[in-house]
């Protein structure tokens, strides 16, 4: 989302972009690993006593970490030019370690794609990507495609209809703008597994009244808002 | 659910309550490290020195806990009595960092709630629960009354309503049977922040076939399921 001092968490640093890719290669490998040890945390057989002292070592790290961090959480963050930075979000956030992360791809007709892996963090059924993951991601699937469309709000409505159990593994999820009218948007998006559609999502997406003031507000010379963050 | 070895990744151990418990006392406070790991990873400003170093050190604890680990996801195990164990749910699960995780009370009259905390890492906008995480608890929550009204079953189509944004911090979510037909049971439920309900959520429950005859060729000695993990 554009940048609104109104709305407390967007936050304007202005990074250059050539930091913002610094910071990315710096923090990415991190969170990288972290994922890791989120999987190998429920995989592990390892003796007790190994677990033990992983939860020591863990919680040093963690004690080194937290001696300066931010008060709250990461907010969305906006550099000199274009994007916010949603980099703590529990979907796309490249800090987000509990993020598969998805890397979602947008057209300017309010498409957008996205091929991801789920692992053993994401399960519900056995084997099986939990339907509440499925749901969450198509949530921010069909919002990104709402502004990719010009046409970024909030979640009003989703509804989803589950056809089939989604296996953990290579998936793939689409979304597109359905129509718009005013300040709503309908959008569908789907998640593909290896036997076709599993899962199929509709939702109507609102921009709210402040940040409709916002946008009538912001500097004209910044790009239009792509997706709400 | 109930043990059936004609599902993969229902895994009957065995394992004494006893067991279970120590079990729990192990894995619960390594969980809990990775978890605060993931907040503090999102969260930290340390130099980047520091930075690189936590890279290093938690990628060796991942190596050394992969040195002995399970082939796939943690599945469903159940021990010598009662309960299952989905220790890898990403809700609920025990052994999962990227799960709050919630622990979900029920009576047997199909009501199930819970009191959970929310922080960094599950934002999507600024200082807000991100919408598909929402889904994601409303649809354990409702999968789990249904379960505690005897009628288990698998999501069929789940419709939430975002009323307003859920803070993050402490919330809590309720669920409870609408009504029930032969295979299918309607459950509804809400999520309540500090200022009331933030989402509300209706989901249809559907035995699936598999489990109809599991159900029909179980020993009659165990306890009726409670919900379907």
């Amino acid at each position: 989302m554009f940048y609104t001092p109104r709305v407390t968490g967007y936050v304007k640093d202005d990074l250059s972009q050539e930091e913002i890719e610094r910071q990315r290669d710096l923090y990415g490998p991190l969170t990288q690993a972290v994922r890791e040890l989120v999987d190998a945390t429920i995989r592990t057989t390892v003796d007790d006593d190994e677990i033990r002292q992983a939860q020591a070592d863990v919680e040093e790290i963690v004690a080194r970490l937290r001696t300066s961090q931010l008060d709250g959480p990461y907010g969305v963050r906006f550099g000199g030019e274009g994007r916010g930075r949603p980099w703590g979000n529990t979907v796309v956030g490249v800090r987000n370690a509990a993020a598969p992360p998805l890397v979602i791809h947008h057209d300017d007709e309010g498409n957008a794609w996205s091929d991801f892996h789920l692992g053993a963090a994401y399960e519900g059924p056995p084997n099986l990507v939990h339907g509440g993951v499925s749901s969450m991601i198509l949530d921010q699937m069909l919002g990104e495609a709402a502004g990719a469309g010009g046409k970024p709000g909030m979640t009003g409505t989703l509804t989803l209809r589950y056809r089939k159990g989604t296996p953990l593994g290579d998936l793939r999820a689409e979304s597109w703008i359905d129509r718009s009218e005013g300040i709503k948007t309908w959008a569908k998006g789907h998640i593909i597994g290896p036997d076709g559609v599993t899962v199929e999502a509709e939702g109507v997406f609102i921009l709210p009244k402040w940040a409709r003031e916002a946008i009538a507000t912001q500097d004209p010379t910044r790009p239009t808002p792509k997706y709400f963050e």
